[in-house]
């Protein structure tokens, strides 16, 4: 059983966590969800979800680490206090996935250097120049360079973390999943037909 | 603005609120996303989230009900308390929107006697056991009938909630909408390819 931490923060995009949380979620003998965030407590994202969320001391090495876009995504990219404490859980997780522009606070956090990656395409000018060393990849839909997913916008995600599950289990199992959520997956992952 | 009131309870499936949320928050000049529940409080749902919740004594008749399914309304068919609090805020919103089994709790307090409408498909025998007064159509990705929009299972609840913009605004509108969120719509609402 492994742990996925998706890490919230005031200002994050709803679906960017909660479409991968509820796919990962269908896998119950593997994964356990846990929402967490800097300091705890009740988390304001889009769509006026209020989430309850835990404050994490320690992280196993097993652990995957899921990180949503979002305006709050904006001002983040220059709190230091924040992108170090992300770059603790990052470098301790085992997998480390993005949707939209949570890439950005990745790469700004210095975590995607020289690695391939992608974003929200609506997004896309604001994110690239967060971090120039990164190899950013206009055109995928998700993007996998070692431990680290990167997603493009929103409903990307749900197409990512059934990747994710096709990479870790098997595409016939991702494909379960999808059918249970009646979630059409768009599989490939080289072409985001909004790029 | 309309507000739109989420019915949520405890083990509803997340991304059937969620998903037509952030949809609909999407419009933020038209629509007001609140979340409600009969005690209020914190709710629970799929993917172990926790999401705050208000308790709602009055609603305008101008305001949109969504009522998701999951597991928690196989137990919710049986509590009358619960399908008569839902029949008062239904008969007074201007429009009631359903996802997945949120459909069968609709047709247990009797808001779709001689009405068409549908469900998910993997309980579809379950739901339709619910409630013989109803015009069931399988294939449907959703339907539409008076003022219900019922849809299929889960990911539907975002297609459903894109032909609710396209009804009430225009088809443009929902698809600027769906590209925002970087979702292919499945347009189509007489189609659903899992039925």
């Amino acid at each position: 059983m492994q742990n996925i931490n998706v890490l919230l923060y005031d200002g994050y995009t709803t679906l960017d966590a909660l479409g991968p949380s509820e796919v990962l979620a269908r896998m119950k003998d593997n994964y356990l969800i846990r929402y967490i965030s800097q300091e705890g407590g009740i988390i304001n994202g889009s769509a006026e979800t209020q989430i309850k969320t835990g404050k994490i001391y320690e992280i196993s090495d097993s652990d995957i680490l899921l990180v949503p876009g979002g305006f709050g995504a904006r001002k983040l990219v220059d709190d230091t206090k924040f992108l170090a404490y992300l770059k603790t859980l990052a470098d301790k997780s085992q997998n480390v996935l993005s949707v939209c522009t949570g890439s950005a606070l990745l790469a700004k956090a210095g975590l995607l250097k020289d690695k391939k990656a992608t974003s929200n395409k609506m997004s896309w000018e604001w994110v690239i120049k967060q971090a120039t060393d990164v190899k950013w990849i206009r055109k995928a839909r998700w993007v996998v360079d070692g431990k680290y997913y990167t997603s493009s916008g929103i409903a990307a995600g749900i197409d990512m973390a059934l990747g994710f599950i096709a990479d870790k289990h098997s595409s016939d199992i991702a494909l379960k999943v999808a059918r249970s959520l009646e979630y059409i997956w768009n599989e490939n992952k080289e072409e985001d037909q909004f790029a």
